[in-house]
């Protein structure tokens, strides 16, 4: 069993999961990270490792239930007591209403809102237990406000954001802290630049700090998991400076 | 084939769903009705005809996408061009978040927005072509506010505003009038009336209009369908004058 | 004293207010309007009567309080009572921050709230009275969305909005409907049209529909009107549907 | 001059303004205060300083453009340039609407929207200059959601909050950080616990953290300072985690 806090993230991806997992290792809690494809984790937990601190990754399907439900025995038994949960699956996908699949409906949601419920039931399951503990959910643009072509994604991150407010507002009492990030920009990614350049814009010359590096982010989920209890945060929004809106 | 302009109501139950069929026979439309004991629409057929509108229903499971991409295409091809569609399906349920089912959750979703998506992009497809119609979807209170108990459902009516309002975006400069209507209240049932009983409230003493007519709703999807198209609303509330809200 | 019941509209100019003030009167209403320079009523004032309808018209500065208590109680007295209020006072500026002086913002809230609470809480005094009455704020995109250069504009309507929702939520139960009209887009006028020959467009070529025409949101006014009290709405959106949100 | 960053608060009165000066104190920051009554400061400076902090206060009325604007300047030209303006000037009233006097409607209003725009527009006439700088807005339930009774308080608020999204979207691309702190619950004071027992609770028997500890409050608006300008937040709710809403 850990002697730290432990910090589970579901959905630690390349970015925003990588960074969260970063600076809650940095900042003492060992971290357990869960995603689709948990061989690719090897070179963050190196990273994690090499400055001083400690993480384990897992192949982790959150859509599945009998994942969910076993991972969190498994980590509560095996690791220690969740103290934080952040699920930040994605989903982003663009498509006309007319070529909009039954299949990719479905699938995002799933993602986005289903995984979600599915984490945050379990971890509220040990959570509610010892009257302790934080799940964070991370939004979008989308969740705030459909757009067009956006009806599958902006469909499944408006049922997240219902769900993480629904649940808010049972869990509070019990001194679980629930919270709503609404990421509304672009991540500095590769992808992101990549795509930038395709659209004939210079990714290069832009002004710094236009587009979001993952570790500003990840720092606002420690300070709102780090609130006193009488001064919750549900949601909030993040973007730079520099975004129009 | 009709030569009344045709009216699709999905989830054409027995007090929302059924007023505004009357409405919009009465209106001069040629109502078709679908829900999943198609068994149950007799009484309000004959009662539709005997004022001297028509009316015809079918079994019709709106979470079934096979059921929908042919339901529509019945209609469209045997019955006539579907003017409006009208998406009614509920799904209002409570449960604390630690006992609502994984099999709960994705059934209210595949009711309130699953459903909603297979029926709204179908209706499109015609409407599209022809670049004309409407698309009206009911909300309740949790489309837009969380509320403890309600993870699911909320979660649900999130994810159809969501879809709603994408829709809106995309649709409307295509000329077909998407609208989300947030019913605020309970209406006037014997569902209510008894669920107040039991709660120790006595129903027959209410003051009068404080539940709502279901006929007084079916008016607001009418006059909702007959705006011009230079004015056209796509979301609003309805609620009784003595709701506290 | 008026046989048909009255509808005041404050506010009245030349193209939103006109145009519910003709519907009104075409519905056996007598309209009774205010603007500030009361001189100007004569041309619509002979289009009502020539239609058959009858309308009067003020000179009224809605932003001060003595005007408002001598007038309201003067159409009270001498004219009939007040069925609907419609408050339609405009106020539309733009400036960046630093440029925005403290008269005009003190001006312009003056015009979208305070007079908006004038109005509002006279009609208020009379209709509670009677227990009856429908008073009706007209909004704007930046009631519900704050812009660059719009501070003392959005600062205004959202003023009126905290205002008509909080009165909405003191006066339903005591059968007042107060509603709330958010109008999402340019009305069809000789200014819109100029201002958009100086950027360039031709306001000639546009597609039919695309800017409102003040009939259509005038037809949304008398509707809501006329909605039965079980069944009220508080907020809408108006927006023509070529619209992009 | 100061050689540390200062940290202006307007509004700083007993509770929620005076932990912000102490926290920015404790920081590094020069605190600079201002209330209308400013002789009531020396407990706070005391306090401050004997922590080794530092800080001064000023009789200011915020409501008053000149005062707004010689303040300003004299912070600026003679103790140093303000990297942080805090507005937290209050004005919380509940009455019905037909008892809500002009006065009360307009004072309301000075206090939460117009002195807020004044003491915005001068901070942001230095900020812009040198392109650095945060501009906070404290917030309320009733900026976010009207009520009965607080026609004129939820008027005032909602300005507020039209003026801090209007100006974070003005602003943000001009470097300068604003947000809007919507505080939704009571803060722990006498006056509430007074309250309480008027109402025949008992404040003592309270669970712990049920009210609001203005320290608590006061770390928020340190953080959200310190973020990076590349994930700035504009909107967050603070609430205790016992709060029902």
């Amino acid at each position: 069993m850990s002697a730290k806090p432990i910090c589970l993230i579901i959905g630690a991806g390349d970015y925003i999961g990588a960074a969260i997992a970063k600076r809650f290792a940095s900042g003492g809690y060992h971290v357990v990270m869960g995603r689709r494809r948990g061989g690719k984790f090897a070179p963050l937990i190196a990273e994690i490792e090499a400055a001083g601190g400690s993480a384990q990754g897992f192949t982790w399907d959150a859509r599945q239930e009998e994942t969910a439900t076993e991972m969190f025995a498994h980590v509560e038994d095996e690791i220690g007591p969740i103290d934080i949960c952040i699920f930040n699956v994605g989903g982003n996908v663009r498509f006309p209403i007319l070529e909009t699949t039954e299949r990719v409906f479905r699938k995002v949601w799933e993602m986005c809102a289903y995984a979600a419920f599915l984490s945050g039931r379990e971890a509220a399951k040990y959570m509610v237990a010892r009257r302790r503990g934080s799940i964070f959910f991370t939004g979008a643009t989308a969740s705030v406000r459909g757009s067009s072509g956006y009806a599958a994604f902006a469909s499944g991150k408006f049922a997240l954001r219902g769900l993480a407010q629904s649940m808010a507002r049972e869990l509070g009492p019990q001194n679980i802290h629930v919270a709503h990030l609404v990421i509304d920009a672009g991540v500095d990614t590769e992808f992101v630049r990549d795509r930038m350049q395709q659209a004939g814009k210079d990714p290069v010359s832009l002004p710094p700090d236009t587009l979001m590096n993952p570790e500003s982010i990840a720092e606002t989920y420690w300070t709102l998991h780090h609130q006193q209890r009488d001064g919750w945060t549900h949601e909030l929004d993040i973007r730079p400076y520099a975004e129009t809106w």
